[in-house]
C-alpha cells in the first residue's frame, strides 16, 4: 500500500505511488515546491521537514545542503527523499513556488526612438559570371544603393550564416533576394526574414529579482515583460555571500554566471513565443544591475569588489557581444551595460535616476531605490550624491520568523483597531504571513497602539506573549485542525517577534543613515527636501505614511512622495530605444560623487540614533 | 611466442608485443607511420598494407577509411589492426612520416615596422579610500598620464582578468602596480607582465601545408618559423574534395575547421616555447590562404563557392577575435584576415602581390604561385589580371606512381646520361621516390631524350617496359632482397608511368593555359614579359630550365625568373608587422582584375594546346 502524505500548511493529501519522492508526490498533489535544479539535488532549493512518518535515509545532497542539526530535525531535500511511511510533511514557505507578485513595471518616460540598432529590407540580384560579387559585398553594396547606409564590417557569425540567409527568400517572379539587414553603426549584426522586427531586451538584473521587457526597437513599444527570481538566490541571499561564493574558485563564479546566463536565455525565448517572436530576432540589449550582478554577469573578478576599499573593475558602460556572455540572440547581437558609479552603486542606480530625470530637477530631491541593497540619491540643485545601504533582505520578508515573499497569502497591509487586527493579503486568500509592506505596516501600527517603544522593546499587551523567552505579538490567531480541509493553507499563529523588530530596525536604521548622512554632507536639512522619489517592487507597495511613522522615511507630508515603480528596469528601456539616452547615462554617472558610509566619521553616531523609531 | 612483424619498404623487422597493434609495434621498431588522431581510428592516416601473414579481422573504422576492394587487398588501418601471425606489411610512402622538407623562408621586403597592436608599461597606485577608481579607468587614466594614449574600451576577457594582471607585480619599495599594457586602435587587448613583448603569428594556411612565422611585433623581427602539414589533408586532397565534405552536414565543416584552429593553436604554442615566450604573448595574427582555406578557417558557409559561378561569402579583409575562431593567444587578440581576390583567387595571392610589389613594378611581369591550385597574376604596365588554375597535387608528388613528397629520399634532381641515370635525393640516402622538382627533370629528360614525343607519349628506350600494359620508364632498378639491412629503405624499382607523365601534362597544361590566356586578354605575347616570379616552396626548387623545357614556363631567358620563395607567407607577415602594408592589401585587391577561365570561349583550344610538352 502506498504511503499516505500531509503536506502542511498547504493541507494537501494524498498517496504517494511507489519509489516516487516527496518532490514528485508534492506535484501529483499540486503542491509547488521550489526547484531550479530539476530535482537532481543541485540547488537545494525544495527543503522540506518530515514532520511525523518514516522517509529515505538522508543522501549527501541532503548533507550538501543542510546542516547535522537540520537533519536531525527532519529536514529533507523533498527531491531526495522516498516516504517509507505515512508522513506529515511540512514546506517551509521560502520552498513554496505559490506565485509570486514581481512588479515589473514603472513610470514611462517618453522618448523618441532612435535605437542604435536599425533594420533595412534589402532586395538582391543573385551571382552571375558576369557579377562575381561576394555575398557580403553584394549585401554592403545593395545597402548603400537602396538605403544610402554604409556597412563596412559584418559580424563573423553573421558571416557563417549569410550565404543561407541571404538565399532563404526568393522572389518568385524577378528571382532576386530579400532581406531585412540589421546593422548598428556600420557593422551587420543580423540578417532576418523580409517581414521580422528587429526586438530588444531590456533587463534589470537584482540581487533577488530579474525584471525583462521585450522591445520593438523601431517603434520603442514594450511587447511584453516578466519577472522572474534570480537563480543565483540559492547560492546566497546578498551580494556579499555571492562574491565570497565566486571567489572560492572559478567554477563557482562559473555557476554564478551561467545560473543568471541562462535565466536571460530563457527569458528572452519566453517572452519572444508570448508575441510569436523568435529570440534571434533579438539585436540589442541593455542590462542594468548592482556592481556584484553586473561583475558576475559578465564574469568579471568580484575579489576587489568584497574587499576595502571595494573597488569594481570596471565603472564605464560597456558594449560585449551577446555570445561572449553565452546568450542566444541574433548571431551579432550586442549587449550594452549602463555605467557602474562605485562598488556598491551599479548600473542600476545609473538606469534609475536616468528614468526619474532626478539630475534635472531644480531644488532638493531625494531618490530611494530599495531592495537586498538600497541606493539613494540626493540632488541639490542638480549636484548629485549617491550612496548605498545594506539594508538586506527583511523588507522582502527574509530573516522574519512569518515574513515570505509577496506572493499569494501574504499579508500585505494591516491596522490594529483596539486589539482587533485588520488585514489583507494578496490575492485574497487566507494569510500564511507577511510581505514587506506588511512588515513596515505592522511596526508602524504596534508603535502607534504603545506596543513598541522608540527603543523597539516590545511592551505588554493583550496579544503579546513570551514563547521560549522571545516576547512576540500574535497578528493571527492559530486555527483549529481541521482534517481534510483542503483550502485551508495555515494552522499556526501568525506572530511579529521582538528578533523581527530588531531586524527591521536595522534595516531601517541603515537606510535612514544613507538618507541622513546624505543630507549632512550637502549641507541639507530634513524638512528642505521637496521631492522624495520611491523606486523598486517593494517601494511601490509600500505605505508612506507608516514608513514615516517608524521613521524610515523622512516625516515629509505625504505629497512630496512619488512611488515610480521599477525605475532601474524604465531607465534600461530608455537606453534601449535612445542612442541618447544611452549616451546620458554615461554623463550622468561620472556626475554622480559618491559617498562611502562605513569610512564616515559620523557612521556610528548616526546609525545608533537612524535605528530608533518615530 | 609473439609474432615477428617484417616492415616494408623500410626494411625493420622484430617481435609485436602481445595484444599491440601494428602502429604500436611500428612505433617500437622505429618506423614512423603518420597518425593525426592519435592512434584511433578516426584520422585514416595509418593504412598499411598486409602482404603476408595473418591479423585481426576489419574493424568499422577500417571500412569507413578503405573500400571493400582494398580490404581484400590485405590494406588496414594500422592502429585497428593486431597481428596473430608473422606478418609482411608495407607501409605506403603516404603513411611514412618521414620529415619533410618545408620551406617556409622566402624573400623579405624590408619594411618599416608599425603594428597594430602596440604596447607601453605603465605604473599604477594601488587603490585607497581617496582613489576608488576602478581597475578599468585607473589603467586607462594611466595610459593617457604616462603615454598620451588613449584606450576607451578593453576587451571583455581582458577585463575578466585584469583586476589579478594589475596586482600581479607590484614594486616592493613603493607598493605600486607595474604591468604592460597592449592596445589596438583603442582597445586594451592584452596585459603582460612588464618584462614580455607582444608577438604576433602570421599564417599560410595552404591546401597542402601550414607555414607560421612568430614575429616580434616592435621591431618585426621573425623569431622562429615552422612548417607543418595541413591536417585537413585527411579529409580530401584538394579544395574541391573538402568543399564538398563541408557540405555534408554541419559536423564535417565544423571538423574541418577545428583540424586547422588545432594545428594553429599546437604550432603557435611551439613556436613560443622554441623562444620561451607564452602563446598568451601573440596579440596579433594575420593569415592568408586561397578562398577556400580562409573560409573552412573562419566556418563561413562555402556551398556558393563549390558551385557556378563560385562566389565567396566574403571578399573584403576581415578582423575577428582570435577567441571566436577557437584560438588561445592573448586574452582580446585579433585575428586579420587579407582580402580575397575571387572564388579561386584568395588571400594568399593578394600576400603574395603585397610581398613581391608587382603592383608597383614598370613593364610586363608574371607572378605564379605553384600549389595545390595555382594563382597566376599578369602585371601589365601596373594593371594587375589574375587566375587559378587547378594544377592539381601532381607538383606535390601525389597521383605520381613513386611520386611522394618532399621528404627524405626523394629523388629532387635527376639527368639523363646516355642510358644512365644520376639524381640527387633529399638528405642525400637511398631513393624512395619523386617529389616535384624531381618530377619536372625526369619529364624534361626524357622530352630531350626523345623518350615522349611533344604528346608525351613514351617511345621505346632500353629502360623503358611495359607492365600490365602500361609503359614505364625504370629510374631506379630493383634491388636484391638483403634480408636484415635496416639501413636499406627501398627493394622495387622506382618507374615513372605513362599514366605519370598523363597526370603532369594536365597539371602544365592547366597552368600554362592560364599563362597563355592572360597574356591574350591581355594584348601581351611571351617574349614581352619582362620578368617571371615564381613564388610557393616548389616553386623554389624546381629547376627553371626543365620547366621551360616541358613547357610549363614560356620560354624566357633564365635570368628573367625570380624564385622567391613563401611569397604568400612573406606577405602575412608584412600585413602582421605594418599597418600600411595591411590597408595596401586591401587596395591591392580591389585593382585585381579576375580572369575566370573555364567560362571563357578560347579555354579548350589553348587547353589543347598547353598539353603539349616543349
Amino acid at each position: 500500500m502506498s504511503p499516505l502524505i500531509d503536506f502542511e500548511p498547504v493541507g494537501r493529501r494524498g498517496e504517494c505511488p511507489k519509489d516516487e519522492t516527496l518532490q514528485g508526490c508534492a506535484r501529483l498533489l499540486g503542491v509547488g515546491i521550489t526547484s531550479l535544479c530539476g530535482g537532481i539535488g543541485k540547488c537545494g532549493q525544495c527543503i522540506v521537514q518530515i514532520v511525523d512518518g518514516h522517509v529515505s535515509a538522508p543522501t549527501p545532497e541532503d548533507a550538501e545542503y543542510l546542516t547535522p542539526d537540520a537533519i536531525a530535525q527532519g529536514y529533507r531535500l523533498a527531491c531526495r527523499t522516498i516516504p517509507l511511511a505515512d508522513c506529515r510533511v511540512r514546506v517551509p514557505l521560502e520552498s513554496l513556488t505559490s506565485p509570486q507578485r514581481m512588479q515589473v513595471e514603472g513610470e514611462e518616460t517618453p522618448v523618441a526612438p532612435d535605437p542604435l540598432a536599425k533594420s533595412y529590407l534589402v532586395t538582391l540580384q543573385p551571382p552571375s559570371l558576369d557579377d562575381l560579387r561576394a555575398d557580403a559585398g553584394r549585401l554592403a553594396n545593395a545597402l548603400q544603393e537602396q538605403h544610402h547606409v554604409t556597412a563596412t564590417r559584418v559580424d563573423l557569425d553573421v558571416l557563417r550564416e549569410i550565404s543561407s540567409s541571404l538565399r532563404a527568400h526568393i522572389d518568385r517572379e524577378s528571382g532576386s533576394w530579400r532581406v531585412r539587414v540589421v546593422t548598428r553603426e556600420g557593422e551587420v549584426i543580423g540578417l532576418l526574414p523580409p517581414e521580422a522586427s528587429p526586438l530588444g531586451l531590456a533587463i534589470d538584473l537584482g540581487t533577488t529579482k530579474i525584471a525583462a521587457y521585450l522591445v520593438h526597437l523601431a517603434s520603442g513599444r514594450t511587447l511584453a515583460s516578466h519577472g522572474l527570481m534570480n537563480p543565483q538566490i540559492a547560492y546566497g541571499e546578498d551580494v556579499v555571500a555571492r562574491i565570497a561564493l565566486a571567489e572560492q574558485d572559478e567554477g563557482k563564479r562559473s555557476l554564478l554566471r551561467q545560473l543568471v546566463v541562462g535565466a536571460v536565455n530563457e527569458v528572452a525565448t519566453e517572452l519572444c513565443s508570448r508575441v510569436e517572436a523568435e529570440a534571434s530576432q533579438i539585436v540589442d540589449m541593455v542590462v542594468v544591475g548592482n556592481t556584484a550582478m553586473h561583475h558576475l554577469f559578465l564574469g568579471l573578478p568580484v575579489r576587489q569588489l568584497g574587499l576595502a576599499p571595494y573597488v569594481p573593475a570596471v565603472t564605464s558602460a560597456l558594449d560585449v557581444k551577446a555570445r561572449d556572455l553565452g546568450l542566444q540572440l541574433a548571431p551579432g547581437a550586442y549587449v550594452h551595460l549602463l555605467p557602474n558609479v562605485a562598488g556598491y552603486v551599479g548600473a542600476d542606480h545609473a538606469a534609475m535616476l536616468l528614468a526619474t530625470q532626478i539630475a534635472d530637477l531644480r531644488g532638493v530631491v531625494l531618490a530611494i531605490d530599495i531592495g537586498t541593497n538600497t541606493e539613494i540619491c540626493l540632488a541639490n540643485e542638480g549636484v548629485l550624491t549617491s550612496t548605498s545601504c545594506a539594508s538586506g533582505p527583511a523588507f522582502e520578508g527574509a530573516h522574519i520568523k512569518h515574513g515570505m515573499r509577496a506572493a499569494n497569502g501574504a499579508i500585505e497591509r494591516l491596522r490594529l483597531v483596539g486589539d482587533k487586527i485588520e488585514y489583507q493579503t494578496i490575492g485574497g486568500v487566507p494569510p500564511v504571513g507577511l510581505c514587506g509592506s506588511g512588515i513596515v505596516d505592522v511596526m508602524a501600527q504596534l508603535f502607534l497602539a504603545g506596543v513598541l517603544d522608540r527603543q523597539g522593546r516590545m511592551q505588554d499587551h493583550p496579544r503579546v506573549r513570551e514563547v521560549d523567552g522571545v516576547r512576540e505579538f500574535v497578528l493571527v490567531d492559530e486555527l483549529p485542525l481541521l482534517s481534510g480541509s483542503a483550502s485551508e493553507a495555515r494552522r499556526s499563529a501568525i506572530v511579529f517577534t521582538q528578533q523581527d523588530v530588531r531586524q527591521l530596525q536595522l534595516a531601517k536604521g541603515a537606510m535612514r543613515t544613507g538618507i541622513e548622512m546624505l543630507l549632512s554632507t550637502s549641507g541639507r536639512k530634513v524638512e528642505e527636501i521637496d521631492s522624495v522619489i520611491i523606486a523598486g517592487a517593494f517601494g511601490s507597495y509600500i505605505d508612506v505614511s507608516s514608513a514615516i511613522t517608524i521613521g524610515l522615511f523622512p516625516r515629509l507630508s505625504l505629497e512630496r512622495f512619488h512611488q515610480v515603480g521599477n525605475a532601474a528596469g524604465m531607465g534600461a528601456k530608455l537606453a534601449l530605444v535612445s542612442r541618447a539616452k544611452r549616451d546620458a547615462a554615461q554623463v550622468l554617472a561620472s556626475r554622480i560623487g559618491y559617498l562611502e558610509l562605513a569610512a564616515h566619521p559620523l557612521f556610528s553616531a548616526t546609525f545608533a540614533q537612524a535605528m530608533l523609531l518615530g
